[in-house]
């Protein structure tokens, strides 16, 4: 057998077992399970966020690996004792930093599910039924978010799994680039401009830098208060007309749904107006917020995504599915397929010289993937679609009443609409000594950071913060699984000491 | 509570839980562990290509997602009627094709406590375990690769796990691209050209479209019979001259270590010494070969890597962790950090600008990340240098076997040299009536592929194939964690009747 032990010098009699004999996988797997179904019913007693610091594993582990065989017993005390203490809890219901990442047991399963059978699904022959799967299903989802026909296979186009939306962003730009670039010349390439907002997540960024577009050509458009910080149609087309202008191309837009500052809003059919004039890619980006749009309450969030070439959203932030599940659609699969497509003769099948399949390695960027659709379809199978709208209603109805306890206390303030489950609010100092202007907001902003950092000092939850419009908010995101309403209450509470801490400080 | 079932009109009263309801995860965890350990118990059994045609899966799915919920019995039937007989079984102890997928009881536990913590973990502080473990145990897997210590943490360079080998060159290229043009200037890219040999792996290909560099300037340089299909340096020295006659500008060598078609070796103290003389940034890719690299007697394979500039390996091909797990580790990481860095304001915080820590993000292309360190961490602990070395050897060792055996029937030859554990071999048909020539190796291409196609569809045994130097090879990739001796003899009889069965129908 493919025995560990051919070496008699370095044979360990405790350990002769093929490294996947089905009932040592039995016995670890269900010690695993157990370890984590504990996890998740002590999670809300860990400090939320790590309370480490810098280095401080590196005094619990030895320095190279170990030349004999540890029991699971001793590495999993060890992933209690070193491990737990160094992760931030994004299980707790007491996590509201960032967007949380709303595991599930049934987006768990899916997960084993794939990684037990560890197929390497590049092509439709390397695993049939994980390129089907994953067809019929981005379809199920598409109609589930009313998307366009146009964006579904039954309608040309398709969808696809990716990694993250950083990805996604960076595939449809790639395919973006080299469609424009078959039209005007490789040599052109200098020339692609990318838009985005100031409020548009970094992903974009970060894709043009890979994608070869000139760091000079990116813009990052301004937003406003007075547009509640939706990137402004007139405010691109202005852009975009002093680009062309200059003798540039305008290449790539990507609007969002739901931004990660603050989930504002960019205004799709005026976006779309623009970019169609000028031969933009128009890429949606709802990585928060598309979730939301399977309710038919929030669905005219994407008003206007008909007229956008691709839409993307995360599975993983806030529809029950573990990282990494990025769900991606386009119109235009064949630009996709151009851009990212290598044909080598070790891959050569049948399948895919018949044309009747899709190969899923020409959609994204790597050949290898996961068959990660497991676990978007154990998620729809297990919770069903009324009531997975109903468990994101429940995490907008929770920030509702935050919201609602935030406006019981003059102290504080929400500084900008909520439209989802994320509140974005402040302290609000004002001493008499301040005159007023600038001067009050740098001064709430560092009344704010040091508010922020003593609550999360605490353990006791985790928010995170962002800075819009030159504004120091406070970022609280409902979105975690196990988060029920008495832990929003008690999360207020827990503010409201820190301020009466804080303020009490300020004024000794 | 965060409860599924707050619209009275949809409730369904048999699933009253919350989607991470505790006890309900460990139910359902335990029937998922118990249904992949009775899979791998069974999987010898299940024809190891799937059977079905393209399509087959519509016929048995629903055409939306169901509304109400479904329990995982019945999830679990379907994925035994449905889903197992469209997957190729890459556990199959009968799988020798491509390159297995080496799945391990510890590499996926590594990846189910992943799963669970589900933490995304893109800078030190949203969960400083992740980062922390990352860095010391690349530093652990270097040492037993011998690296040299410039690759190293301790040494001022540093490793990262990417997703797979097509994100580890774009990244790396990507960080050579920024820093040549940093030097040559923005627009400067059209004249930037990527090295490999005629067979390195596509992913290098893609990484170049993807990042830019134009098509026109991807040099595949021919390799040859005499060299064993490695590149020599003195090919890519011709090329290198001439592209620099032409005003263009060498900037990136991937190197491999273990072809994908042949397992051949390009031989690195050369091609590095060629790339050094131009400033060219040489890559690395073992990602089939390295995991042999830990054990002495194959080391040299890798000896010159100490002039590359990064190197990486799959360590989900033959190392034990599940997909997806690629090591790479780069001797100036400042050069990642440049090239794929974003700071945007709701991640800054104190440990990111202490300097004190790693913010991986800007070592990859996605920002978010999985702790997918976890399962390397798993594998080496679980299994133990020592026998990680006695595994891979054990697996070399069933590929000498299946060698000895093709010697043993004069009707057959091994094509290039066997280095590691797959083999390259086919049938030589030598009808008097053929002249010899290329017709010959036309016609043995032809009979080849016909075996091939043979064998597989009879679903007991699963080959790839490639052509090197336009003969038409069977790969005999030993690998799959099942696979014991007696399967590998078992697939050599397999490939005999079917041979006695093809020639017998070529006489007729």
């Amino acid at each position: 057998m493919g025995s560990l032990y051919t070496d008699v010098t370095e044979i360990n009699p405790a350990f002769p077992l093929n490294p996947l004999d089905p009932e040592e996988f039995r016995r670890q797997g269900h010690m695993v399970i157990d370890f984590l179904a504990n996890y998740y019913r002590e999670v809300d007693k860990y400090p939320v966020r790590s309370q480490v610091e810098p280095g401080y594993l590196r005094k619990c582990v030895p320095e190279s690996a170990p030349n004999q065989p540890e029991s699971i017993e001793t590495i999993l005390k060890d992933v209690q004792s070193h491990i737990v203490p160094g992760i931030t809890h994004w299980q707790s219901p007491n996590y509201f930093a960032y967007f949380p990442s709303s595991g599930s047991t049934a987006g768990f399963l899916g997960e084993m599910l794939s990684t037990g059978f560890n197929i390497v699904g590049f092509n439709w022959m390397s695993s049939p039924a994980a390129t089907e799967l994953e067809s019929i299903v981005m379809d199920w989802l598409g109609n589930m978010l009313k998307l366009p026909q146009s964006f579904l296979f039954s309608g040309g186009g398709g969808g696809v799994l990716q990694g993250t939306t950083c990805e996604a962003i960076l595939c449809t730009l790639t395919a973006a680039r080299d469609k424009m670039l078959d039209k005007i010349g490789r040599d052109q390439i200098g020339k692609l401009v990318v838009y985005g907002s100031d409020q548009t997540h970094c992903a974009l960024q970060k894709a043009a830098q890979i994608a070869g577009i000139n760091p000079a050509n990116f813009r990052a458009v301004q937003t406003f208060k007075s547009d509640s910080f939706g990137l402004s149609p007139v405010e691109l087309k202005k852009h975009v007309e002093a680009d062309i202008a200059a003798g540039l191309v305008p290449l790539f837009l990507c609007a969002t749904v739901g931004t990660t500052s603050s989930t504002s809003v960019d205004f799709l059919p005026g976006l779309c107006k623009v970019a169609t004039e000028h031969g933009i890619w128009v890429h949606v980006d709802e990585a928060y917020a598309g979730s939301a749009c399977i309710c038919p309450e929030f669905r005219y969030f994407i008003d206007g995504v008909e007229d956008a070439d691709s839409f993307s959203f995360n599975a993983h932030k806030w529809f029950f599915t573990t990282l990494d599940c990025c769900c991606l659609w386009v119109k235009n699969p064949n630009s996709l397929v151009r851009a990212l497509s290598t044909n080598p003769e070790y891959l050569r099948n049948k399948a895919t010289e018949s044309k009747q399949v899709v190969d899923y390695k020409d959609w994204q960027i790597a050949l290898s993937r996961r068959f990660r659709l497991l676990k978007l379809w154990l998620v729809l199978r297990s919770y069903g679609v009324a009531n997975l709208r109903n468990f994101l209603r429940s995490h907008v109805r929770m920030a509702k009443v935050f919201e609602g306890l935030i406006s019981l206390d003059t102290r504080f303030e929400v500084v900008v609409p909520r439209y989802f489950a994320t509140v974005c609010f402040r302290l609000v100092y004002s001493s008499d000594e301040i005159d007023g202007g600038d001067e009050v907001d740098g001064i709430n902003n560092e009344i704010n950071k040091r508010l922020l950092e003593m609550i999360n000092a605490s353990g006791k939850i985790y928010m995170t913060h962002a800075v819009i419009g030159g504004i120091y908010v406070i970022r609280f995101a409902v979105g975690a699984t196990l988060t029920e309403e008495f832990h929003v209450r008690d999360a207020w509470k827990v503010v409201q000491h820190h301020a009466n801490l804080l303020l009490s400080q300020i004024k000794d």
